[in-house]
């Protein structure tokens, strides 16, 4: 298989190109220092997490008009805050709490690996988060994006084909000239079958150290690594891309 | 005024960061030499462009529905080769004739002032331009934006008030945080009217040597400056904003 005419490198990004969980955590332990509040914030990020999923499967369903991640995260958070009783939060405070989710930091190799691949490709999002969560992000993180391409812009949340469709017709390119770069085999079994090329990352403890889901590759994806440096190798110099996994 | 509060960016593309009319004239001149055709280019290049603002009219007058600046520039195009009876062109050559708008080159100052403005503020197109244009403008001319903002996500063109509201939306910003870069005062009359603040830079030839359109500010925009690079320095190092016009 040849890459010669991948035009466009689409990633994902929570969990792909940032490690969500211990910036949060980090973020969650800081505040609650600052604050004097006291909870089990690895318990906390994980359970806001895990309120993502379900909130946008009822938008999916279309039990509720389109909203973007912010607001799908600041209800959970309310919703934790009451169960968990945590008080003393000011509405400043919980707005920049929401905010937590837009300082993310990247995986160690996400950076030089985006830079090395900048040059030759066109760098997009492609993200259920929203587009002011992921601008912000970018500036951040040093996240070197030509485009941002997110849920908002389409109005639906992946794996909804409209966002794979739009991808498409928003760069204007042929669905084999894009490929998704992603840890999530979900996100590839949909963009292969719109005819997207796909790049699997092995992030195995996005999750944390007790993951048992997406490990590792579940399909002969066009390109397996563990890592945007090995990405880079493989679409750059042509190095290994099936089996350092 | 302080500009202390500004967040973002937002930047006009065709005629304020790139000189559209310089490119387009060109790369048809290096057409018409490989194909042996014979025309008069610049003259070309203004009925090219001068289609653009009726047949967007059509669309923001609900006459047709929504399409891509690429789709228009395409019909002119064939209109344009019909009625000057020039021939010869195969699809292939049509395809990249539309791909010229791809291609723009930025005036002198855009690329080192955008730079400078990089790391304080996100950057963003604000265009009727289609997205993959602004992406392929941007990777053709070392644009460094963070997002592209631009009719396509909105489904409306400039100066529609879908267009002002989606940035301030997209950016989850507070209109006083934007800032509307652009040679035009039609386009800064709209931005004001939403509260987005506003610099003029005056691109008095984007037109050719005879233009006499927005060869000045009209109005007491908030900042007034003939380049990037003094645009930068007004934003960054307080450097005088109104009266170098």
């Amino acid at each position: 298989l040849s890459f010669n005419t991948i035009k466009a490198l689409v990633f994902d990004t929570f969990g792909t190109v940032v490690d969500w969980r211990t910036s949060i955590i980090r973020q969650l332990s800081e505040l609650g220092a600052r604050k004097h509040l006291k909870a089990d914030w690895e318990a906390f990020a994980d359970a806001w997490r895990a309120g993502y999923h379900p909130a946008m499967e009822r938008i999916r369903r279309s039990e509720r008009p389109f909203v973007t991640i912010d607001v799908l995260h600041r209800e959970r958070l309310d919703e934790l805050l009451n169960s968990l009783r945590i008080s003393g939060l000011s509405e400043a405070d919980k707005l920049d709490l929401i905010r937590v989710w837009h300082r993310l930091d990247p995986w160690p190799d996400s950076v030089g690996g985006l830079q090395r691949l900048k040059p030759r490709y066109i760098l997009s999002t492609f993200s259920n988060g929203s587009f002011a969560c992921l601008v912000n992000m970018a500036k951040h993180a040093g996240l070197p994006w030509d485009c941002i391409f997110c849920a908002d812009i389409v109005r639906h949340f992946k794996p909804d084909p409209e966002v794979y469709r739009g991808v498409i017709e928003f760069l204007d390119l042929s669905p084999h000239e894009i490929m998704l770069v992603a840890a999530h085999n979900y996100d590839h079994r949909h963009a292969r079958s719109h005819g997207i090329r796909t790049a699997y990352v092995n992030r195995p403890t996005e999750y944390g150290p007790s993951q048992t889901k997406d490990i590792q590759a579940e399909d002969d994806w066009d390109i397996i690594v563990n890592s945007f440096t090995a990405l880079a190798d493989v679409l750059l110099i042509g190095g290994p891309g099936k089996h350092d996994v």
